[in-house]
């Protein structure tokens, strides 16, 4: 099962869709320019193709283990991680102050595709580790960035996320673990906390956990919950390890995929700890990182699609039955069929849309942190704060839709787990379940980030795509039409969302339709931009994608206006409808 | 993960969708009355529920091995196999004179989905044995049938089927497995076989394989295959076992799910096997057991869908996490959550859909078979050939979705095997690729069934559904305008599809929208009959069911008319932009 990153895809995406020009302008992107980032996304493409790629398939057979109070992996895994950490893909984004390279968001976004893809189980530990760090970056004390940082932006160290605990899972309220002071300034944490990814393993030197507990006095409910630094081996003054610390792995679960990944259940037996910032902002901190976290799980959804599809292909190329309706030929390869043509462009299509509206999430983290402009600022910030839930739900949504028509493409051979493509459906249907749930996400976006706000951002990002519309109408009448038509409604349908706004549960009844609408729409508005993209750029070419490129681009925009987008209609009805859920008595279930 | 056979679903939807009082007047149902057959199927509940269910979970724990030439399955399995033939469940439906129990194909439809819901994997090996049956009782010789039917009828020896050949899946044409002429008059056969669902296993006496292979003279494609008996262990004259046969499973396939049940790899060296029918014949042998096979499966992604609702909701009534948005209560179990409620009630209001489909199936075959009225069965006859395709596919599809919403709903713990939910999953999702894939059965529904006749068939149904639609909107008016708005839209999809009559590339790039459509709206249809039914049975109430009873299945017509059949209109997008997806060239894939 081999993997190709899409690098001319991402290549022209981020120019597109992740306004590379904008981004290159910014403070934190001084020094870099777009030839650097070219050489970047192709190193990467070459590592993640040729180094990662092989060890997704090692990782799924030999899952993670636990023995001896030992969390054990394959050992190509490891040679994986230091040569990723050997080649600086560890710390991409990481503070440069601390050994990081500090590249923008929206490049290490696109990296981020092509390490999901390479090996998704793999790929959460580094990320993870770069949650950590942004989390010790934006709160931790200078001392702690100072003991913490350098290591974990080399990858040397990892960082990982405690939150859940068996009766705290979307609910943070009933965070158990206590932190008790010590006499020395830190706090002693008891406690067991559950699904902790990578919260055991012996590849790195150390660990660094950031764990959500309680002090003895604090307030009940979410404001009284801290995040505390509990280093799996303590930390000497001069920086060396020290002693094994009171925290340890009690044993991993056995789940439908990414069996690389040991996620573990932790057990806090006075491990030693220390508070980050201010004692109760624990959750506020955490939030701080939970957009990248999104960002980043919507894209492990679309990757993991996306080598799916690559497979697909591959094997609709090679796979030889049946006569070709069309000339009547005997013996072709599947892909002449039309069902199948159907399945692989509904995959292509929609990847093109979901990797457009990540980047150009990805684009609006750098500009919400680093654009000098206060208004442009604030923009970009509302608007990512608007998209983070779409950008988290609609393509992990849509991984286990897209994962699952490779597998149909492959047939019986789908079904054997040596063809390799069911494991892309047992890996990617984690997506929409954690960092937040999609149903989470969707009352998140249907309530504080529309009803709330009488739908301001959402029409704001419609009237962009219909001015889109009015453009592509004079190139592709037909597409341009349907996205049109697309528009409009997902304009009324916004109208009766704010019309839910006094009816909380209503407006959450709707909240999956109408998440599910908004990425469908602007999936379509963002193939749009790429279409009259393509159209400028084909005729001169300087990027070098050669023309098939641009005429597959405009292909995507086509297909998907036809096929994926009138899903809108159903949305808009559910939307409409939604009164039609709450009416039916529990009992009745 | 326990589950309930919801047999007051299927007394009424055995009255109402299976016509079960026409049914009872057919001659093959002489003797059989209404309270037998709730007897019946309250023991099949009971017996699903109490002896079966338990044993899923270990089948997927101890799935099928291959060690030393044989196949290994855990012995709870063959003892459940062993207490299923015991209370005489093996032959419900085979023909009494060899010992079955003759039941209509409606009744025994009812208990497959019990089967399949206890436990999908080993039904499978009783199913296929049933299928085997057929097949020999129609085309078999008198001697063969009284060889092999009575054991096969009582469940002591098993029947296979072997068709699919590495080069030869979905396309029969090369079949390659050679059959000689001995001079016994019986057959040397070699080659072969993949894929062989239950191919070999140690818990039957003895197993009847009917294998497909080519005579030396045989024309080249389908026409020259044909059909053989080939006995595990060769049978005597006096019905002894006699000695072993040159049959045997040479491997099994690692599969994403139905672990319990073998799936062989078959070799055949010089195996003795007996003609079956005339030569070249064997195709069209296979045929008429091939209705049957995918109204069989078609039941099978319907029972695991309802098995993984089942858990949904015990769950999601169990589950404590969050505050109630209606009334601001903290800590509620997450069924009190809307979008929760919006997954549980898709799933229920789909199931019962499903089930209004594939009993009126169920009950066409009885009519198709048995009808004396001439005119009556062959319009059975071709309703149930337009059905199957529709009835195969459209649960299937479904069962991915509906068992993804139930993993869903579990969030972290879903993902989880210990849960139990993920294997519902894992074992649904081989539904849609065997029996022919859904791919094959939507442009099976578009071509012949469709676009061949001018559309006549499905436009008598939906004809019958306005009818419903004109009645329900005096007492349920807005689900009444949905469906009756639904119907138009598919007639208008139907006129489109015609017009594609002679371009069958086109036809079938739409077929998979039409068939989902055709499937979206006959399940509305059967929606609005039970609903009307539950309307003048509730105040009487003669089955004793329930006022709650009622009331949920109008909450179901109500639901699925609001949130389901929406996709409709996505449907008829599809189908009328079908050469958008024709237009891509290959090359830009």
């Amino acid at each position: 099962m081999s993997y190709t990153a899409p690098v001319n895809e991402l290549r022209f995406g981020i120019r597109v869709h992740g306004r590379l020009d904008e981004v290159l302008q910014l403070p934190h992107a001084e020094g870099l320019d777009a030839e650097t980032v070219d050489a970047v996304l192709d190193e990467a493409a070459r590592f993640a193709s040729e180094q990662w790629a092989d060890t997704n398939r090692t990782g799924d057979l030999h899952g993670a283990g636990f023995s001896d109070d030992l969390i054990t992996t394959h050992p190509d895994l490891a040679r994986a991680y230091y040569d990723f950490c050997e080649a600086g893909w560890a710390g991409l984004r990481a503070p440069a102050e601390f050994g990081g390279q500090g590249l923008p968001a929206v490049v290490s976004a696109a990296c981020e595709e092509m390490w999901c893809a390479a090996n998704l189980a793999l790929s959460l530990m580094p990320m993870l580790t770069l949650g950590a760090v942004d989390a010790l970056f934006k709160h931790g004390s200078e001392e702690q960035k100072q003991t913490y940082l350098p290591k974990m932006c080399s990858g040397e160290w990892a960082g990982t996320m405690n939150l859940s605990e068996p009766q705290a899972g979307s609910d943070l309220n009933h965070i158990a673990t206590r932190a008790v002071p010590k006499e020395n300034g830190a706090y002693a944490l008891s406690g067991q906390k559950i699904f902790i990814t990578w919260g055991d393993q012996e590849m790195t030197e150390n660990i660094v956990h950031l764990v959500l507990a309680r002090l003895p006095d604090a307030a009940p409910g979410v404001q009284g919950v801290s995040m505390f630094i509990v280093p799996k081996y303590l930390v000497n003054a001069d920086g060396s390890l020290g002693g094994c610390n009171g925290v340890r792995a009690i044993g991993i679960e056995h789940k439908l995929g990414i069996h690389a990944s040991p996620t573990c259940t932790m057990e806090f037996d006075n491990a030693e700890g220390y508070l980050v910032g201010r004692a109760g902002k624990g959750l506020a901190y955490m939030f701080t990182m939970m957009k990248t976290a999104r960002l980043n799980v919507g894209i492990e959804g679309h990757a993991v699609a996306e080598r799916a599809y690559q497979n697909a292909l591959a094997y609709a190329k090679e796979r030889v039955q049946g006569r070709d309706e069309a000339d009547g030929s005997d013996d072709v390869a599947i892909i002449r069929h039309p069902d199948v043509r159907r399945m692989l462009l509904i995959q292509k299509a929609t990847l093109a849309a979901q990797r457009a509206l990540y980047l150009r999430a990805a684009a609006l983290t750098d500009f919400a942190a680093a654009c000098p402009d206060n208004v442009l600022r604030k923009e970009a910030e509302r608007e990512l704060d608007f998209l983070i839930p779409i950008v988290k739900a609609w393509p992990t949504d849509n991984g286990v839709v897209l994962t699952n028509l490779a597998v149909q493409i492959y047939g019986g051979a789908g079904y054997v787990e040596e063809s390799g493509v069911a494991q892309y459906l047992r890996d990617v249907r984690i997506t929409p379940i954690y960092e937040g749930t999609n149903g989470i996400q969707a009352a998140d976006l249907a309530g504080r980030k529309t009803t709330g706000k009488n739908g301001a951002l959402p029409l704001k990002l419609l009237a962009e795509g219909k001015g889109l519309a009015d453009k592509l109408a004079a190139v592709e009448p037909a597409a341009a039409q349907q996205l049109a038509q697309a528009i409009e409604t997902a304009e009324q349908s916004i109208a009766r969302m704010v019309g839910y706004a006094d009816r909380p549960a209503l407006a959450t009844a709707a909240s999956n339709a109408y998440l599910q609408q908004m990425g469908l729409t602007l999936g379509a508005i963002g193939l749009a931009r790429a279409y009259l993209a393509a159209e400028a750029a084909q005729a001169e070419d300087a990027d070098g994608f050669g023309s098939g490129f641009y005429a597959a681009q405009q292909h995507n925009a086509r297909v998907y206006c036809a096929h994926v987008l009138p899903q809108v209609y159903a949305c808009a009805a559910q939307i409409e409808n939604a009164q039609a859920l709450l009416d039916v008595p529990l009992e009745l279930y």
